[in-house]
Parts: C-alpha cells; sequence; structure tokens
C-alpha cells in the first residue's frame, strides 16, 4: 500500500467533471438530444420513439424534463384529424448540448490517456497484457 | 409540421446507446473510474476524494456501487498506527470501463457529425449561424 511504486496524479477535482449537467447526463435524455441535433427540423413523438428505442410513457417524461429546462419545444397538432406531437430542440437546448458534450469528449480523452500510458508503463515492466486482478 | 423540409433519420433504436451502463454512467463514478485507470497502482481514499471532489459519504457510496459489481477492490488496512482505505480498479472493471467508454466516443461522434451536417445544411442554405429560436 501507499505511494512506493508510482506517484499518483492528485491534482485537486481533477476528475471532478463539473460540467456533466445532470439534466443532459441521463442515457435515454442523450439518445434524445442527439437525434434532435441530427434532425434540426425537429421529430414527430413516434419517430423520437423508435429512434431512442424508448416506451410512450418514458418518452413522454424526459421529453417534460427537457422542455421545462427550455432545451427543446413540444408542439401539439394535427396530421389531417389524427394528433400529432413534433419535438424541436431550442438554441439553448442547442447550446447546453454542445458544451456538455465538449466535457464528455474530455471525459473520454482523459481516460484514453490514462490507458495508453499504462499500457506504455506495463510494457516497460514487461506486462504487456497490463491487467490486474485479485489472487483468488 | 411533418416531414416536408428535410427527411428526418428514423433507424430504429439508432440512438438507443443501450451500452451505457447505468452502474459506470454517473458523473461521480466516471471520475472515480477514470482517476483508478490513470492511477493503476490504485489510490488512497483521501486522494480520490480530492481528485474527484467528493465528500467522505458521497465517496464510500459509490465506491459500495463499483465493489459490490466487482469493479473496484476496496483494502482497509494502516500507514502505521493510522487506518487507511485503499482503492483499485480490477481486471473486470477496466473491461467494463473501457466498453463504456467505447459507447460514449460513439455518442460524441454521432453529436458531432450531427452538428457538423447540420451546419453544412444552414450554410446552403443561407443561415450561417444555424441556430434555431422560437419566436417570441
Amino acid at each position: 500500500m501507499g505511494r512506493t511504486r508510482s506517484e499518483p496524479e492528485t491534482d485537486a477535482a481533477r476528475y471532478a467533471y463539473d460540467g456533466l449537467d445532470r439534466v443532459l447526463h441521463e442515457k435515454a435524455r442523450l439518445g434524445i438530444l442527439t437525434s434532435l441535433l441530427s434532425n434540426p427540423d425537429g421529430l414527430a413523438f413516434n419517430d423520437l420513439k423508435s429512434l431512442c428505442a424508448l416506451t410512450d410513457g418514458n418518452l413522454s417524461r424526459h421529453l417534460r424534463v427537457l422542455e421545462e429546462e427550455g432545451l427543446l419545444m413540444v408542439e401539439k397538432g394535427f396530421d389531417g384529424r389524427k394528433p400529432k406531437t413534433h419535438c424541436r430542440m431550442t438554441a439553448l437546448g442547442r447550446q447546453r448540448f454542445l458544451a456538455y458534450l465538449e466535457v464528455l469528449e474530455r471525459v473520454v480523452r482523459d481516460a484514453l490517456t490514462a490507458r495508453r500510458e499504462r499500457s506504455a508503463v506495463k510494457a516497460r515492466k514487461g506486462n504487456p497484457d497490463g491487467s490486474w486482478a485479485p489472487a483468488t
């Protein structure tokens, strides 16, 4: 135990990732926002449901959260006599999602850098596998 | 409303991101796992607390979840007469975290591709700003 084998990197809050906005950092909502970013004219409720593989109830719940935050607009209308719900990202939604994505990119970059450095250290130590497992 | 302006991309489950493992897809746990991936010899509880900017209680709670899943090992020992807790990622933890990171990379890639395509379309339409906002 201790710091005998290598000096740990311990800069305060180095991995705090404060920018991982909790409203956006949710699996289903990430799917919804990416779908809407990909479809600037918006998407019908049913298309969004299919793209994100969500149930009616789940999609409605997440849309409500995102709409309350001003990240998207939900417009209710008619297609002939059939009710139709259309969703579209707002400028604020786009801005917050892109800021969130920058932090997400940093997480991926940090972790992949860590993996590369670790592989290099292990290769120098003659353990090219690099894995660690408890003795059983 | 409808699909008059552009054909939406609606492949079933295209943005479902099933691989976003809920155990790992949590802001604090992402920080903990990235810290441990960066420090293959493990980290003392206090170093981890500082790196991730977490309270004792929060860090303990997240460590317990990750330990129960077999993703890390928590070893309790002594540094002289002072109790010391040391955390280290397991081989399974490394494997699951790297698999999760692949999906995270896909989210970032999908979203940034969407942004680029959107900018290109808007430029062709003569709206280089590319933003959309509701009329107020």
